[in-house]
C-alpha cells in the first residue's frame, strides 16, 4: 500500500528556496587578502538565477556539463546552486590534478563550459588542446592575464559578469534523481574515476550536516569553508550552510596560516573545515602570532588521518574541539564523525575523538573478510570496510570496477568496527602488507617511524618475499644533519611495534614521492623499489 | 541524466538497524508509577523481531493493518519499530476518540489486529461489535479486567508476551514509499480522515529532529515523551529518538504533575514533549513542590498556542526554554519551531518565540489568498497557510477533499508569514469572522476575553449579519460568583482590540463543549448558538 504522502522531490532546489525564503540576510564573505568582501544569500540566489539565464543563453541545457575550476569564492557557491538547479550539472575540476589527469578528465565527463579564475589560466591551460577544443565555452572569472590558454582554446572566453545579466530564471521542476554534480576521484591507480551525484544525494547529505551530532550547522554559525569546493563539494559545506543559513566564509587562494589567522581575528567564524596539514600549520603559527579562536565552536577535520597531538594542541591552545571526520569522494563525503559516546569518561575523550570516527545516521558500515563474508563488529576483526546509504556511490560514471558487493561500496581501507558503530582504519587495502598470514599496517608503521625525532617522512610498502609472502620496506627522509641508519631506526621500532613488523629492508632517499592531493604516492615508491606493482 | 549514487531507500529499517549497531546500549525507561523499568535499544530490537514474528503466525502481512490502543510504553515502541519494518501498517488508534469515532475509524482502516493495553479493555470496548467483528485478533498488553471486550469481540484474546515468542525475524526490503503508520485527524467537522505515513516521510521527518536548528535530538539526550504515541507518532520523537540514540522515558498513563515531577526528579531527563496544558499544570504545581529541571536543555510543547506567559515562566522558575513547535497530523507533525533568528537581541526573544515558528529545513510554506494567489512574504498578508514537503500529506486516505491544492496541502489555518519564515497563525480559516469585508480573529477575541479576571472560558463564532456578513457571538463561562455581564466585557475588549471587532451578542453559558482532544467544538456553539452551520 503506498502511502498518502506529497511525491515532493528531494533536490538543491529546494535549499536554494529555503535559504532565499527563510535566510536572506545571511552573509557569504570572500575573502580577498586583507579584507572581504560580501554578499547575502538573498543575493546569491539573485545572482544564481543570473547565471543560469546567462548559461542557457550559452547553449546550456538539462544535463550539460558545466566545470569549474575555482577557488573556493562566493561566484563558486552561485555556480553550485544556479547549475544543478537549472538541470545541469555541476562538475568540479581539481586544480591540482596532473595535466594529464585534468585533460582526461574534461574528455570523459564531455565538460560544454568551463568557468574558471582569470588568475588559474595557465594551470587550465595545462589541459591541453585536445581536451579543451571539445569545450564550447570558457567563461572567467575576475581580471587577470588569461593569454595562456591563446594555444589551447580557439573559441572566444567570456567574462563572468558578462554571461550574468539575466534578472530572472524560472527554476525547473527536477527529478530528485536527476544528475547534480560530479567529482573525479584522485585515484594512486589508473586514470580518475567519477562519481556523479543526485539530487537527492546532495540534500540528504546536506541534512546529515545539520544533525547535531555530526557538525550541527545551524543559523547562528559562520562556516569558514578552506576545504576546497573542488574536492568532495568541499564536504558538502556550502550546501549544508545555504539550508542551515549559516554564515560563510570564502578564503579564495589565501590558505596559508597569516591569510588564516587573519580571517579568525576579523571574521570570527564558528566553525571550520579542513585538512590536518591546514590546521597543522595554523597552530605552529599561532605560537608566535595572534590567533583568536574565541568565536570558535568546532573545527572539523578530515581528508587525512588526524593526529593526535594535533587534536591535543587545538584543546590546549584554544580549548577548541578539532574533530575528526571521515569520508571519501564516493561517499559525498560525509560518512563519520569521531565523537565520543555517551556516558564516556573525560579522560577517555582524546582516546575515542582518536578513532577514525563514529558512523552518522543514513549511511551504514560493515566489515568484510577476505571470502566476502561480513565479520562482526567486535572491534577486534580485521576486514575491508563496506559502506551504503543513500549519498554512497553505486558505480562509477561510465567506468567498470570491481569496487561494488552486493548494494556496498568497498571503500578499500582495512579496519575494524565495534559495537558502538566506531571504525578504526587500519590501512588502505592495496597498502596494506600480507607477511605470514597476518597483516601488516603500512600506515602504523610509517606513524612509527616518523615518530623518531630525526625522521620527516617515512613510506612502508610490502615487497615479494619468498618465506613470508610479504615483507615491509621503509623509505626514509630524514632530517638533515641526521646520522642514523636502518639499524638505529629498528631498535626505535622495537620498542613499539610488533618484532615481526620491522621492516628488514631500508631506502634513504630526498624526498617521497607525491600524489595530485599530497599523499604518498606507493605506487612510485613500488615502481622504483619494489620490484613489481602490487 | 542519472547520478551514480546507491538507490538506496529510506526506511525506518534503517532507524531499526542505526538504533541497534551503533546505540545498542541506550535505555527506554517505562515509568510504572513510583519507579521504572527499562530495556536496552538491543533489546527493544529484539523484541520488535519476536513481536514481528509473532504477528506473521497470527497472519499479518505486506499491508496489513495492525491497530495499537495503548499508552506510551516500552512495547509501543516495540510495535513502532517492529509493524512497520515487517511490512506492516502501524496504525494508532486515540484512546480519547468518541466510540463513534473509533468504531469509524477501526472500519475505515481496515484494521486486521489491535494490540491494547488491558487497562483500556473499557475504552476500547466501546468501540462496538460493528467495529471489532472485522478485526481477526486482540492482542493484550499487561494483566488486567478485560472482560468488558467479551460482548463485543468474539474470538480468543491473545497476550503480547504469548504473542512475541519467536527469537528472529528476516526484516524485508521495503520500498520507502510503502506505507508505515496511519493516523486518523480528529477534525471537528464530518468524519475524521486518514493520512498515511510512508517509510520514506517517517525517516525524514526523523531527520529533521536531529538538526541542531530544531530539536537537536542526540545521543547524550533523554527524552521525556508526554506526547501520546497515538496522537502524530507522538510528534515523531520515537523514532528520532532511536535514530540518533537518545534514552527515552515513557511515562505510561503517569501524565499528571506529581508523577512527571518525580520522573524530573529521578530519571533527569534531557528534553521534554508535551502539550502547553502539561507544562502548564507542572508549573502549576512547582509552586508548592521540588521539581528538578537542573537536567533540562529544552522542552517542546505544540498542539495549541503556547501563551508567551508559560514560556516565561519556565524561563524565571526554571531557567529552561519552553520552546513552541508547530505542525498537523498532516504534516508529520513538524513543520516549524519558534526560535529566534540570529541576531535578535536578547529582549527580543520571546517576542519571537511567542510566534508560531519558522519553517524547517525540508518543508516549504507560503499564504494563499482567497482566490487562490500566493501572497508576499511580508509580516502583513493575511491568507491561509499552504505547506508542501516530503513529509506532508498529499491526500486523505480514501476520501476526497477540498483541502489539497496545486500540489499544497491547505492546513486551514489562517495567518501571515513574513521574509524570515516566521509564521504567525492568527486563526482557522472555517473560524475567522469576515465582517464588512475584513477578517476578525475568532482566536485572538478569545484570548482578549479569557484575559479578564472573571472569564474561565470563552469561544467565539461567527453569526450571520445583514449589514455586516458576519458578526462576533461570544459565549462566556465567568467563574462561579463572578457578576459581571455583556456591558463589562465590551468595555475590556475596548481597550485591547479594534473597536469594531468587539461583540454585539453574548452568551453566557455553564461550559463550553470539547471535541474529543480537548478543543473548543466550535460547530457545536454554531448549531446551538449561530442559527446555521457555517
Amino acid at each position: 500500500m503506498r502511502s498518502t504522502m506529497q511525491d515532493f522531490p528531494l533536490t538543491i532546489t529546494h535549499i536554494l528556496r529555503h535559504g532565499l525564503e527563510v535566510y536572506p540576510d545571511s552573509q557569504v564573505f570572500t575573502w580577498q587578502g586583507g579584507s572581504a568582501r560580501s554578499a547575502s544569500f538573498g543575493d546569491i540566489v539573485q545572482r544564481s538565477a543570473s547565471l543560469a539565464s546567462g548559461l542557457r543563453n550559452i547553449g546550456v541545457g538539462k544535463d550539460s556539463r558545466v566545470a569549474t575550476f575555482c577557488w573556493n569564492h562566493q561566484e563558486h557557491l552561485e555556480m553550485y546552486l544556479g547549475i544543478p538547479c537549472m538541470g545541469a550539472i555541476l562538475h568540479t575540476l581539481n586544480i591540482r590534478l596532473f595535466p594529464g589527469q585534468l585533460s582526461h578528465i574534461i574528455r570523459h565527463a564531455e565538460d560544454q563550459v568551463i568557468l574558471f579564475d582569470a588568475s588559474l589560466a595557465p594551470l587550465l591551460a595545462r589541459a591541453g588542446n585536445d581536451a579543451l577544443s571539445g569545450v564550447r565555452h570558457l567563461v572567467q572569472i575576475g581580471s587577470g592575464d588569461v593569454s595562456a590558454l591563446d594555444e589551447v582554446f580557439g573559441g572566444e572566453i567570456i567574462s563572468y559578469d558578462d554571461l550574468c545579466r539575466g534578472e530572472q530564471f524560472p527554476w525547473p521542476d527536477l527529478d530528485e534523481m536527476q544528475a547534480a554534480g560530479m567529482c573525479y576521484t584522485s585515484g594512486t591507480t589508473g586514470d580518475p574515476k567519477g562519481v556523479v551525484y543526485s539530487h537527492r544525494s546532495t540534500l540528504l547529505h546536506s541534512l546529515a550536516l545539520l544533525f547535531a551530532g555530526t557538525a550541527a550547522f545551524a543559523e547562528p554559525d559562520r562556516a569558514l569553508v578552506i576545504v576546497p569546493m573542488f574536492h568532495a563539494n568541499a564536504w558538502g559545506v556550502p550546501y549544508a550552510g545555504f539550508l542551515a543559513g549559516a554564515d560563510m566564509v570564502m578564503p579564495r587562494e589565501f590558505l596559508q596560516a597569516p591569510h588564516l589567522a587573519e580571517i579568525f581575528n576579523t571574521l570570527h567564524p564558528t566553525i571550520g573545515a579542513g585538512v590536518p596539514t591546514i590546521w597543522n600549520d595554523l597552530l605552529n603559527y599561532s605560537e608566535d602570532h595572534d590567533v583568536d579562536m574565541s568565536s570558535v565552536r568546532v573545527l572539523l577535520a578530515g581528508g587525512s588521518a588526524v593526529p593526535r597531538s594535533l587534536m591535543e594542541g587545538y584543546a590546549e591552545r584554544f580549548g577548541v574541539p578539532l574533530v575528526q571526520a571521515w569520508g571519501m569522494t564516493e561517499t559525498s563525503p560525509l560518512a563519520s564523525v569521531a565523537l565520543p559516546p555517551k556516558g564516556a569518561r573525560p579522560d577517555e575523550e582524546m582516546d575515542w575523538r582518536s578513532r577514525t570516527g563514529r558512523v552518522v545516521p543514513g549511511v551504514e558500515l560493515r566489515v568484510v573478510g577476505e571470502d566476502g563474508e561480513v565479520l562482526a563488529n567486535d572491534g577486534k576483526s580485521l576486514g575491508e570496510f563496506e559502506i551504503r546509504g543513500p549519498w554512497i556511490t553505486g558505480e562509477y560514471y561510465n567506468t567498470q570496477s570491481d569496487r561494488f558487493h552486493d548494494g556496498w561500496l568497498r571503500t578499500g581501507d582495512i579496519g575494524t568496527l565495534d559495537r558502538l558503530g566506531f571504525m578504526q582504519i587500519h590501512d588502505r587495502s592495496k597498502d596494506v602488507i600480507k607477511s605470514g598470514g597476518e597483516w601488516i599496517s603500512s600506515v602504523e608503521l610509517e606513524n612509527a617511524i616518523m615518530g623518531h625525532p630525526d625522521v620527516i617522512e617515512a613510506g612502508v610498502i610490502g615487497v615479494p618475499d619468498q618465506r613470508w609472502q610479504e615483507r615491509p620496506l621503509a623509505c626514509v627522509v630524514l632530517r638533515q644533519g641526521a646520522n642514523i641508519g636502518a639499524a638505529e631506526l629498528q631498535e626505535w621500532l622495537g620498542q613499539r611495534v610488533a618484532k615481526w613488523w620491522i621492516p628488514d629492508r631500508w631506502e634513504f632517499v630526498d624526498a617521497l614521492p607525491k600524489t595530485s592531493v599530497g599523499k604518498f604516492d606507493k605506487l612510485s615508491l613500488r615502481k622504483q623499489f619494489g620490484g613489481e606493482v602490487q
